[in-house]
């Protein structure tokens, strides 16, 4: 799951939701907020797009309050039901309660098993709402020996944004697998996932929030304070390399790195371990292009959009039919003839998942006259499944778990294929010693298979506990 | 609140939600349905009319099973969310368990925030998800033995059918005061609130379940049983009286009278207590109109229809304009001038509440040319609120809880006001002795203010408890 | 088509579209109104009820000015598509002009040809709208010119009301089929198909428009002017009886007669004619309702309300289910045992039209415990299909053109079968002589097959005419 | 206005509207589809994207035939109300004839008022109805000969392509101002206004339609063909430049010329003309990529994707509420601040109109620490309007028609501004000598002010012409 919160004063004028538009690419499936007002909690939950949900003056005004966190939701446990879209709320002895949660829980249905034994109801079929249901039976007596207390029952994957009458808690898991960030706009301090929701906002950036760590902010205006407590032993963390690869947008700060120049280092790495005599680099947009950029740059060879993306198919397609569906590739890209006809090609690209796209695009690049077609991949091969909240597929549905490169080359139609290394990776995030194998400096599972947590549910056959109940 | 249930083989090949339409009366606000297959539980739950929501193929099509209850809500307690419309549902422990509640309990508020201190989290605002938190919380082994333990803690009215693995449960208070009535369809047996739910359905009528009894419909086909309980010490009954005088339809069978019958009674025992020399007896549509056939038949003036009631305007108006709002009564029904133009009129109505349609409704009769009005009502003045299931007003608008009866006679412009007398009321439901004061045969705490249970709520202040959180 | 108009001056404060409410009865399937403030014209047009679309003050607000017009539409000629419903308009060289239609040409396709041979480019598929494109082709000067001109090409049944920057148009085709009522508001002139609609605007009913006659509304408040012209060579009026048995609510005046009353007389001759042996007498609701009360004051046998009408169910299904169409009239009626058990029962309806409705009826009248089962029809057998504007099917479906009495009898199910005579109908009209079959009174070409204009289209194949254009 | 079209035939089993996708760019307001099987034409016309709406199995079924024509409108005449969707239809004496117009006529409402005079009725208030009233008035007998006395009398920019029994047309006006090319798919032939639709579809480019050119295509599958007449004197073609410098897409084939490399060519002219010393090159996104990458390969300066466009926003926003109305640009890009901080940047796009987007995209760069800012802009200043279908604002809101360039450079705070020169920009259109003054290439008017045809409306009153009625 990909999230975003905000958290702003009523001083700054700014209605909420603006900075939900800037981490719109963490999740497009559902968005939504929850404002407080110092009495009561008011929520806006809508499956679709920001911009079509959040835009109205109408319902923005029904989120009237100091305070507000927001959620933008790409499923990667639970369904994508109504019931399922965040910020989830409940109205506990303490008070109001309402949580967004990026990452994935490696252990909530064992949880929610225990939980239901004991008499909780849930509402959703979503991993983070046994945090909720842990605080509430909590037997500490204060929210925050609670909250304490249900943290240490999780584990997996979170960074946490909880609204409650005592103030704002923002909070990372102790390896600080999910990134979160701290921001400021006049008194008010901000949490969000990533930089750009700051820019948005015309905020400035303060810190990162470090693994293991919980912010309290409270009180209004220039009374606002900021806590911090570090209730967890200490651990080396392991931040997600995968947010570099691909996940962040380009002009996000993470881990203190700018992601743009992060991906230009692929590229450049990339065209030192694996380069090819070619006429034209071209990047499969959007992603593949800073990467490509640092590609061209370092090989000598001309950067071109040959590639031109169709902007305005981008989209979720409501019911598409079968017609829409089998054109694919073709609708949402389109090769541009006039640069490739005679040309060898050097495509570059951010990953292979399932490696359906990149036939189509190999394929397409050759129809449009292409004389060689050189596939470079600015991470190393993806052959393990995400637990932490990226939704890649299954394992046997990894083309990289399935092939090796030579088959893989094939299988996609291209003339050639390079991955980056690990260590090649781990450089152009300015570790010129690549990766610590001893002690890895971040999460790099779906490449490694190296998981820095139990995987509880994993080890379980949890499909026997899926919820009876189908409420369309 | 006011509720439905039924409950039929998949034999029938008649598809669930025929039944709610013939209780479309008893509820405007909302309609639900929740089947069970042997495996899922579906649920549809919508605001609005059970024809607007509930004819579409597509949806039935999506509530498969075996099994199922519904729902008709009008909301008396926890307003008119979507998260209120019944069947509620939980993935309890011992399974998927559905509840359509009809009735009020009395100490809901009470129940509900002793539940969250123990760390319970309430889905909705309805007064109904305390029975399934305390079946959920309950420590006994069974489901059967969880519930009998639920509603020993619950107090008020509540006829209930709840959809388990474990079959088909239906149960009426220890008074009885809501109704419940079984029927069968080839093997099948269904509950409802009224017989007219069967006669839709083609289903003959077996029995009423008994006040404090519960049913237990389990297996298929020819092989369903029915077993029944009784978990609770036995009282006097106490069923609701004003289900006759305007709550059930009139072709329903109702403590085993006719409803039509009764109310044709009721309108002769008026036409004995206050008769008036006059030319035409008009029914107030559509309530009036037994009644009036009765009061026209005893004192022989000729019935006619002299106020056409608008069908097409029966419905809610969304966002109703002023210009309608204020039309009021004119849009609904209107006097035909050509049966009233100098004539002296015995208007009959069921009941007078805040004391504004009759008002309007004796003012449109004067200005189509009445000579003389004399409004006749078909029950007893109505001063004191239902705490029970009715949406009665709070009793500072109830006209007859600030008036006496001339006085209402002078608010609502008539010449002549009578009201039917309780022992008349008790007479027409063929009590010769009318009502006995001891130990009255029915709750007639509308009339007479004598409520037959505990009022935990009332007697506390609920307001301080209300919900923090505003789901528009 | 069935239709409404109403025009009011700006001083009642008294938004547009309530006429609308009481005339839904003519026409469910669409709705709308044009406006005009003495510069723009402004439309609201709407498929589905009334209520449903013209209660909002926002849709309401738009319809800004002095004068209006409105129309409710059952599609008897051009499909229920959008572009057809009313009123039409054209912006015209002599200013705008928008047009209500009730009434049904019988030569529009082969003016229609004409004027399409000629350039003319239709927007609609309905009748109505060749009226405006003779208006706007002809060559005549002055708008009124051009109107008679128009109206002297046409033929068939119209009552039309036209909204012009010259005022408002209201005119009754030469034989008065379809009616026409002018009615007053303090200072301002309403016209509208039936009195009911003045009712409910509170204004009073000043007369009839004549059959031929046209009349111009102009001006504002007290500078309000009516002119009347007669420009047709005078004919005897036939004025639709269809308007008496079923069509006009029973509330209104027409032809100067209580349509109530009209009812209620049919009745008491359907009793005189067709007498039975019999316990109680039913009508079919709600149309039968008055013929009931009339048959049963005359024979002295009781009335009772033995059928209940679910009024929730009373609308259009949008794509209804097939169990729900299967249950028909189930839905809709229900027999109320308790009245009808053991006993000899009198149906009493307005009328057979295919014998679908009254086949199930009877079955479910029978199913209730009737011992015996008499059906009266208050109008005489239905053997002809109506081309001026009601919308009975094709004559092959009626099944009094299919068959006789005894047979008509054995396929409803029935003990015995009546219709009343064409003259006893005459009779019920206050035409003591009956039927002048030289000059017959009224257009009752539906019961005798005598039609009183031309049929042109009717007589030429139309159907190799049907516009090639299907618009979804 | 910005259009498409597209005729397959039934072999290709490809449903129709996908080509619309690929032209989406050139009208976003609208899109509808028309199709003729032979009998019957049928129309799906919506507001909207294409994606949203022709993307549905259900939708496309409802399109029968083997041939269709299609359109995306951008109003700019007649306003957005639904009525003025394309494909426009009629149902003439000829058979249905349906028209995508792609273009804007200069005499539109000077032939409507001649129309309307003689009784013709517009349905819309789209300048492309007049088209459809001239040939169904024409007193010529065949189609063929009704069209060209049609075109005859229009003047302005029309590609048209129309759809009737007799086969599919597609012209050019004599000057050829806006595009239309012919591709083919197997044995059907394509029209459309870009080359990217056919690559969408896998089709292959024919040629374009010539300047005053008409082809007629007609018959099915194997036997299809295609007929050219020239039926006007022979022009100097005019064709649209605008279409090089943003209209069309960068993947495009026009006349002739690759818009990709015509746009790269204009960059460098750009580095040529307007040399500056600086540090990185900035395109705005997305139309100024391909001018940067010319600028910065011309120059030696670093090309840097220095701003990130949300493509999540790049939709109309409905009922958009103030603080995103405000917001504006910072929704829609961001700066990534770190490329940006401390250096020299060059900022490409590829014109100024109003001027706002420039200011905001200057004051972004700036605060995200740009050292200093240089606009360069790859087209002439815009002096004047379009009235040949590409959406300007009227003259007084051109930011180049009220200021010189210096007052520009300081209106929207860069360092320095500089515009491609006139013949530089038709040096990029491979025109070594320029612009011949005499006798221009291209249509330029936008920049120059030359209008190649009479623009009689603009020299005559059109506004008291409005149509008087607002059908909201």
């Amino acid at each position: 799951m990909r999230r975003l919160w905000d958290h702003r004063h009523r001083r700054c004028r700014r209605p909420y939701g603006i900075g939900l538009h800037a981490l719109q690419h963490r999740g497009q499936e559902a968005a939504g907020i929850t404002a407080f007002d110092g009495t009561h909690f008011v929520s806006q939950r809508q499956l679709g797009h920001v911009a079509d949900n959040f835009t109205s003056q109408k319902l923005i005004d029904t989120l009237k309050g100091h305070s507000a966190i927001g959620h933008v939701r790409y499923s990667t446990a639970g369904g994508s039901s109504m019931r399922n879209v965040q910020p989830l709320f409940a109205d506990l002895a303490t008070g109001g309660f309402a949580v967004s949660h990026n990452g994935n829980l490696t252990n909530a249905w064992h949880l929610r098993r225990q939980l239901v034994r004991h008499g909780s109801i849930f509402q959703s079929t979503s991993d983070s709402e046994v945090i909720i249901h842990l605080v509430a039976t909590s037997t500490y007596r204060s929210l925050y020996d609670k909250l304490i207390d249900a943290l240490r029952k999780i584990e997996g994957a979170y960074s946490l944004v909880i609204l409650t009458r005592d103030g704002l808690f923002g909070m990372r898991d102790p390896l600080g697998v999910r990134p979160l960030v701290m921001g400021k706009l006049g008194d008010s301090h901000i949490l969000c996932s990533e930089t750009c929701a700051l820019d948005i906002l015309g905020a400035h950036y303060v810190r990162e929030i470090e693994p293991g760590e919980i912010v309290i902010i409270s009180g209004e205006g220039s009374g606002q304070t900021v806590k911090s407590i570090k209730p967890f032993a200490p651990q080396n963390p392991r931040p997600c390399i995968f947010e570099h690869v691909y996940f962040s947008r380009p002009d996000s700060l993470v881990d203190g790195l700018s992601v743009y120049d992060v991906r230009k280092r692929i590229g450049a790495e990339l065209a030192r371990e694996a380069p090819v005599d070619a006429d034209v680099v071209i990047p499969v947009p959007d992603s593949g292009v800073p990467a490509a950029i640092g590609y061209a740059a370092q090989s000598g060879i001309p950067f071109e959009l040959g590639i031109i993306r169709n902007h305005y198919v981008g989209r979720t397609f409501i019911e598409p039919s079968d017609h829409i569906r089998h054109l694919g590739v073709r609708l949402k890209h389109n090769a541009n003839r006039w640069q490739i006809e005679g040309k060898r090609v050097i495509l570059v690209d951010d990953s292979i998942v399932r490696g359906t796209t990149s036939l189509k695009i190999v394929d397409m690049v050759r129809q449009a006259g292409a004389r060689e077609v050189h596939m470079r991949i600015a991470s190393p091969p993806t052959r393990h499944s995400c637990f932490y909240g990226v939704d890649t597929p299954e394992r046997s549905k990894l083309l990289a778990a399935r092939m090796d490169i030579d088959a893989m080359r094939d299988y996609i139609h291209a003339d050639s294929l390079a991955f980056v290394s690990i260590d090649g990776l781990y450089h152009a995030c300015l570790l010129p010693e690549g990766r610590n194998n001893q002690q890895p400096q971040y999460c790099d599972a779906c490449f490694s298979g190296d998981y820095p947590t139990h995987l509880t549910d994993q080890e379980n056959d949890r499909d026997q506990e899926l919820a009876l109940f189908v409420a369309p």
